[in-house]
């Protein structure tokens, strides 16, 4: 794989009306001048032009080109993209045709990589790329659209300028440090410095976990005794019937687990099975895992259909410490209101049967998201990559070291390694090199030599 | 459903890295105005231009706007091509808010049916983009190629011009029948004429049977007596083992059908149940279908592994008579060929067992449909939409009429309201429309007054 082949590739899912060919590299105009009628050399760049694609004297297809030059295009590169006709046969004929004459099949993800090597994107905006056309919500769609904008790639470049900043009142301490009239910042000042910059990246390592949990669906586990209708609430929440629902204790025995999205927001129901003592070894199992699955969710919606005994509650309360936590009634039409108001307010009174009660409860479930910093706002910035998150403990650890190192009073050369390594592991994320020219030129643009 | 709206869909299949949304009609930049965050009145046509579509302050997508200004536009209209981010959420939400700002969702194929009545294409043009984006194979793929680049349309535009010539010269007979001095074109003539050009409307016609063994693959039948190979050659031939394969008499009881591209053309291959004598009622259904199968097949290959009796050959003979055959010896490493050649000559002798032949044989199968004249070349035209036939076969029985009318002797005034409905109904293919006053310039463009 050289970066000088220019490449091609069908960049739409084959079926449709039309499907979009894209070419990228230097020859593209010229390899594609072999099978077009058109004299391509006259064509401005960001115009449209409608012609031919031919196999010797047979037309392939009537298309619509469009010219991009460098650097002006999605990968830097002259490119173009050919609007065809949808049929299999023509896509394959034109790409077979595109090969025939000098180009190469590109591999995944190369338009974005060649963007990326050619300085149109940083690392975290090419992988932004990826997860917007993979985004099938709101939520999703706007943590990649940030990313892709250079949210996270400016909240990184802040980061690494303080870094940069610390390192180099570091290295000026070491070069002057026999200049005893010169002032330096005092080791307290350089401490709370480091201190900051360690929230920050820990801030953002953070909010891994609300990312995950946005990419996969806030997970929310639906809890209660045995027959209480866990399974036709979860029905009437996702809309169809994907859980089996009958009237023997004891049907769920595995979790089922169903998304939805609501106000733009994705939420991962999963139907328990009921909690009850049991002998069935198999159904056992199940309520073990329905334990296991409370651990895992953030937010509880505890069904009941009586009031629960003090004891009841109290395990209630042991099972879900530190989540958030929804009591619902179900069978509304069958309850004494005043026996629960006591116990859990606010109350949540469906009827998981009729869907009376359904729209609010959404609502609940969305509000306790929000109470638990799981929903996005235009300001957020969310980590959603593993990779960003690995690079970002990697980060803290380091710098973890610089701040024992600065407690300890350790000299600026004993610290400089390990600021090194968090500047680079931080720079790991949006690709960029941290070389030791650009820590010198940091130094001397701040400092000041007549003062 | 008016055709003044401002119509908006997705052009592609959802679920690849693009996705294009095409946008028709007078107010496409207006609309899109309300989204777009550049001013597009400042926007050349057929210029591409980056920009964002924005959901009030929230991005939605980063985009590609490709612009086309009335007439010169697929549809003749004001039109936009966004070429967005392939992601479902987007693609959804830039359509919502399209529809928002004053679009309508299209209807399937209404950017076509606005091209023919901007007068973009004609009928048959507008039905040959369908078949193009259909097209899995050369041969389809050429047909429908042809058809778009108007190729039905001349030959058609051709015939009615000899039609309104023919037409004129009856008129003509008929306005001046008063001046014996003038003289027009004996009834032989126009007898010829008319003969000339149904014989043009036949074979059009004819070509309809041509144009669906194409697009649903040439029918071949593979025949011959029980366990001989037929589905092992039927595996062989299209690559997978569609069929099942047994060593029991009789294992292949209900016809199985396969297609498989031979240079370009499709072919099906229809595997029969294996011809004997037998007392089992289900094989004899299978038996009967089997040939049903031979009627409705273009090729016969006749599989055999013995040397048949004269009664065999005889009801090869009859079953067959007027297909293609190719006569083929399975089971070529157990044969002693000199038993063969006086009867079967070319015999391909094959092993379907080790594939030994089978490229030899798909060569064989290609000629034979290229001698039935199945196959297509450049200058073809061949009718393979059924409206068309059907248009073809009344304009056909209008003609008919009139040759009568011809022989008998008829006044012209009695012959037009036939020639008139051929024309109409030749004209509905291409969905042009003869007025009266079409087929009056005709005979004055025509006639010289002056002679």
């Amino acid at each position: 794989m050289t970066n000088t082949d220019t490449i091609c590739a069908l960049a739409t899912a084959p079926g449709g009306a039309l499907g979009i060919i894209r070419i990228s590299g230097a020859l593209s105009l010229e390899i594609l001048s072999h099978v077009f009628d058109k004299n391509l050399s006259l064509f401005k760049p960001n115009t449209t032009h409608y012609g031919h694609i031919k196999d010797g004297s047979e037309v392939v297809d009537e298309v619509l080109l469009s010219i991009f030059r460098s650097p002006h295009s999605f990968t830097g590169e002259d490119s173009v993209e050919i609007s065809c006709h949808g049929s299999f046969y023509i896509l394959n004929k034109v790409l077979e045709l595109l090969v025939q004459n000098g180009c190469r099949m590109a591999n995944p993800g190369e338009f974005t990589m060649r963007a990326y090597l050619n300085g149109k994107l940083d690392l975290s905006q090419a992988e932004a790329v990826a997860d917007l056309i993979a985004s099938t919500n709101q939520a999703t769609h706007h943590l990649a659209m940030n990313q892709l904008r250079g949210k996270l790639s400016t909240r990184l470049s802040n980061l690494r300028d303080q870094l940069l900043k610390l390192t180099s009142l570091l290295e000026l301490e070491l070069d002057f440090s026999d200049h005893e009239d010169l002032e330096f910042a005092d080791r307290t000042e350089l401490l709370e410095l480091a201190q900051k910059i360690d929230n920050h990246i820990t801030q953002l390592a953070q909010s891994f976990e609300t990312g995950q949990a946005l990419k996969q669906g806030i997970p929310v586990a639906i809890v209660g005794k045995t027959n209480v209708g866990k399974s036709t609430l979860l029905n009437q929440l996702v809309g169809d019937d994907r859980a089996i629902v009958s009237d023997v204790h004891g049907t769920t025995r595995d979790t089922i687990e169903e998304t939805m999205d609501i106000n733009g927001v994705q939420f991962r129901f999963i139907d328990t099975a009921g909690i009850r003592k049991t002998d069935d070894e198999v159904e056992q199992i199940g309520i073990e895992r329905t334990i296991q699955k409370i651990h895992q969710a953030r937010i509880v919606i505890w069904l009941l259909d009586q009031r629960p005994s003090w004891d009841e509650i109290d395990e209630m309360g042991e099972l879900s410490k530190g989540k958030r936590c929804i009591y619902v009634h179900n069978k509304s039409d069958q309850i004494d209101l005043h026996k629960f108001r006591p116990y859990f307010v606010p109350l949540s009174m469906i009827s998981a049967k009729t869907g009376k009660g359904i729209p609010n409860l959404k609502r609940r479930i969305f509000e306790e998201a929000e109470v638990a910093g799981l929903t996005t706002n235009a300001s957020d910035i969310i980590v959603t990559n593993a990779r960003h998150y690995d690079a970002l403990m990697r980060a803290h650890s380091h710098l973890q070291r610089v701040l024992e190192g600065l407690n300890e009073n350790l000299s600026g050369d004993l610290l400089s390694e390990d600021l090194r390594l968090t500047l680079d592991t931080l720079a790991e994320i949006t690709g960029g090199q941290i070389t030791p020219q650009e820590t010198l030129n940091n130094i001397f643009s701040h400092f000041c030599v007549g003062k």
